[in-house]
């Protein structure tokens, strides 16, 4: 049925016809992310309201924004993306989040979280200056509900004078269990504070409505008729309950495990998380000054265990990566040593705290950055390639990149005792162990892997770039050639008196970032001062959002290509 | 009487000898802002609570975080320098915002509206990990109430399971009125909509308690003090409502004109701020699609007129500097030409959304960003000089900086056609017209100041880069010598072609912005790329958080010193 069915065709389904759409758009999801990859319990949660929408609505005249995207899976199915679903994630292929340039149906991007309100009332306001109609409506789930943004744009709803439907979907969980004030107000909503709550809800301008079922279709179209005549007074918010990973087992039972899954059969390496979590807990054990925040993430970024042993030092606050960072700020003032740990993309949230609260004070904060560089199948919202550069511009902050779990572990013991702001950045696998002498790590220092001052050296930073190093040296020495390593360990500041004592004629860096503002540039920089004379090559990523694909895929087409870094290697050493 | 007192003395003076204090502090914030120009409106407001704080308080032990920071005067009288006060935002001197820095009694650092709940929360979280007491105060504008990250700090309020007390400072104003959905709530407190407003509150982990005359020292004082009591059942929120500006007539009438102002006697030159009000108008008379957006800054921003003029085209947002980027991004993604004007260091709060948002979706946003550069006397938290930076390093986003304030018309007029984002950054006043022809601006388009092929050419951004290089060839053709002087009135993407046919051996570049990822750097980049062996020198900030003081001062002491570039110059050429 699902193969057949177009987006105005569900309007003339039987109430039966309608529960096994949803049955066969459960079944396509659960196949395609076991097999690709993706978010599946948030869109297995979102199959009876999406069915619903496209019963209710007139799509893409009527306009959805979905918040963070990862609940879009139905609605692309239902959008004549059938036939192309099982290309989901891959180069080339269906985003796993709205994406305008896919489908005329997908009207607004999104990625990071708390954005759908504001953008369903920009929407809302361009359709009434130009004198459409429509309805826009916002789909965001309780988690995004924390995030400021939101209270910023329910705060601008009577300013701009429009109306929207904002559709709450409340399964009591992000990719953490939902926590913070806000949800328990919304909270309030379903117990006995109801009156007090929805009477908060009309101050900012809203209608309240609830649905007890958000996963029974028939239950969601009735709301959703109901919602849509009550635009014609002011912005509806409608609530509905559902069940994340509804329909598919073990996801129920684990939705925290299934937000985002790798397709089965992949080979789960060592992952720099793991590291991250055991040695906060060994730091945390000799130091009780030690706290851990994190943005509702912690599952991912490895601190299950740090927020099990030390509850009193763990502090989730939910998808406020602002409110996290100048509470790491504060904490850092009041005398305590917190620790960040966050994915690259969504630090970009919290930029201004980072330079006013964190940098500007000079406080000790230690930002664990994870998922750096380019983190693959999510695609453009979620590459993790302008931390270096966004970084490197702030006063006070020192940037460091491990060569390899191990070496986390070590930056993480330096760490400990660095009394200024720091950031370490490390992609999500580890997948080697470099060699490595027992020197403890200074700040600025780098180390060579490979030296025979020879006439080129490279300069790498990460562990991806520095097994790209390793591997041409490999190549060439076969025919003869070699040239320098050295592990650029720190980004910021950088060794100098390494790069003082550079004999080399060529200077080659490597870096999982963009190369506006990265660490090429800035080694550029930095010797050009010097009056050094070497000739200086670049590799980094050019100019671009970066689009979905595999990682190495996606590292040699945008800019750092080991076959490119080889042959001009050769060409200059021969 | 305040010339004697000590913090602890406040506490032994009679009811009379504190309205005696209210009334001197008064009279100095007024001599020394009057004098030294800065903030005299809220700081007037605050006054008597201030004075009450210190009665019920003892500080530094109890500690304070203001938010913004801009109602501290009063604070820093009483906290022992009232002997520097009169070198207020001079050089070296005392800053009109908290600094740890500079006093014991300040213990976190403000500039940016929003930071003070999660602030007080860290340092309340650090004082129980340690063991130690102290109550720890929020003290914050409605204004900043408004934001996003006040929203996430309420939300977390239970989560850290700390107590705060939070004074809301409710003057009705911010720097514009203040508007929003929240502010309806918290009107609510005061009117007969309060149980429900209070209840809301008490969903955070708040008890409520109101002050109906916060200019009332004595009212003050008896509220404080059972707040102080209540803080050990939980956080509390003491709502008090003041007077912005009480006790100064005229600043009492015109609030949103003494937010910040000048000394008095201050030559007040042309603004690039008046230029844009005067040319989005007339674009908006011909093109129906222009809307203008203001996070809580439009007199500022010089967009009274607009609103005036176009209310349904123009939307104050209040301090939401992420919501209305949002906005704007989802109102171009609707067919609309939003135009966002802020100030350079508040933009950063919006750097994930310019990213997500507006560049990722290539919408065709115009940011107008004003007090671009160094902007002098408000210190750290103010400078403009970061923008060139985080802004370059994200893809599809074309940056230019007008020579002039007719400059910045044409550029106004390029971007109503430019279908992509693009961000216009300026000072605050222009001070000069430099010759123009009358070619119309395409994207990437430089210009000669100067031309004459010689050996040395200078690449300089914005007005006063270029009134620096100009008065440099002034000087150095008086001795015989000269070069070539460019305006680089893009920074992205930069003049190919003109870099390509630059025949001088040596580029100089010059940048009202931080070296670390800025124009100089993107443009030697650029420069090696195209295998150019000539030698770049370039001037821009150094990588430090730039102090109070004078613009010209700063400029010169942190890396743009005129007579260091000519000195470098003058060598060159001879």
């Amino acid at each position: 049925m699902l193969e057949m069915i177009s987006s105005k065709g569900i309007k003339t389904c039987t109430k039966e016809e309608l529960v096994t759409l949803c049955e066969e758009i459960r079944t396509v999801i659960c196949d395609t992310v076991t097999q690709r990859g993706g978010h599946l319990a948030s869109n297995l949660g979102a199959v009876e309201s999406t069915v619903a929408l496209f019963y209710v609505f007139d799509f893409p005249k009527d306009k959805i924004v979905f918040d963070v995207g990862h609940q879009c899976y139905a609605y692309k199915l239902l959008s004549g993306r059938y036939d192309r679903f099982s290309t989901l994630r891959q180069k080339g292929g269906i985003s796993g989040f709205p994406k305008r340039t896919e489908s005329e149906f997908d009207v607004y991007d999104t990625g990071h979280a708390g954005t759908s309100i504001s953008a369903a009332l920009g929407l809302a306001k361009a359709r009434d200056l130009q004198e459409e109609d429509g309805v826009v409506i916002a789909y965001i789930g309780d988690g995004s509900f924390n995030n400021g943004l939101v209270y910023e744009a329910l705060s601008s709803l009577k300013i701009l004078k429009t109306n929207i439907l904002i559709i709450l979907n409340d399964n009591g969980m992000s990719i953490s269990p939902t926590v913070g004030g806000m949800y328990d107000i919304l909270s309030g909503l379903k117990a006995k504070e109801k009156a007090e709550s929805i009477r908060l809800l009309e101050n900012f301008g809203l209608q309240y409505m609830g649905v007890k079922d958000g996963n029974d279709v028939e239950e969601m179209i009735e709301a959703l008729t109901e919602a849509k005549a009550k635009l014609a007074q002011g912005s509806v918010l409608l609530h509905i309950e559902t069940k994340k990973g509804k329909g598919y087992e073990f996801s129920e039972e684990h939705p925290t495990n299934t937000h985002g899954i790798p397709p089965i059969g992949e080979v789960k390496r060592k992952e720099y998380s793991e590291v991250l979590g055991e040695t906060l807990c060994t730091l945390a054990e000799g130091n009780s000054k030690i706290v851990v925040v994190s943005a509702a993430m912690k599952e991912a970024l490895g601190l299950e265990t740090f927020f099990a042993k030390y509850p009193e030092r763990a502090f989730d606050v939910g998808i406020c990566e602002e409110n996290a960072s100048v509470l790491c700020a504060s904490m850092a003032a009041g005398g305590i040593k917190p620790y960040y740990a966050i994915y690259s993309t969504f630090l970009q949230r919290a930029f201004d705290e980072i330079v006013h609260d964190v940098c500007a004070q000079d406080l000790p904060v230690t930002f664990c950055i994870d998922r750096a560089g380019i983190t693959g199948p999510d695609g453009e919202t979620h590459q993790g390639v302008f931390d270096l550069s966004y970084l490197s511009l702030i006063p006070n902050l020192a940037i460091a990149s491990p060569k390899d779990t191990e070496e986390l572990q070590k930056l993480l013991q330096f760490s400990e005792q660095y009394p200024h702001p720091l950031a370490i950045r490390y992609p999500r696998a580890g997948s080697v162990i470099f060699p490595t002498d027992d020197t403890p790590i200074t700040l600025g220092s780098w180390e060579y892997l490979h030296q025979e001052n020879s006439k080129l050296t490279i300069l790498a930073c990460g562990e991806r770039c520095l097994l790209l190093a390793m591997d041409i040296l490999r190549n060439l020495k076969k025919e003869g050639l070699a040239f320098d390593v050295v592990n650029a360990r720190f980004m910021k500041p950088l060794d100098k008196n390494l790069l003082q004592n550079l004999k080399s004629e060529y200077i080659v860096t490597m870096e999982d970032n963009v190369e506006i503002g990265g660490f090429g540039s800035f080694v550029t920089s930095a010797l050009l001062a010097m009056n050094c004379t070497c000739k200086i090559k670049c590799f980094a990523y050019k100019d671009a959002f970066i689009p979905q694909g595999n990682v190495e895929d996606l590292q040699r087409e945008y800019g750092v290509d080991q076959e490119e870094i080889q042959r001009y290697i050769k060409r200059v050493l021969q």
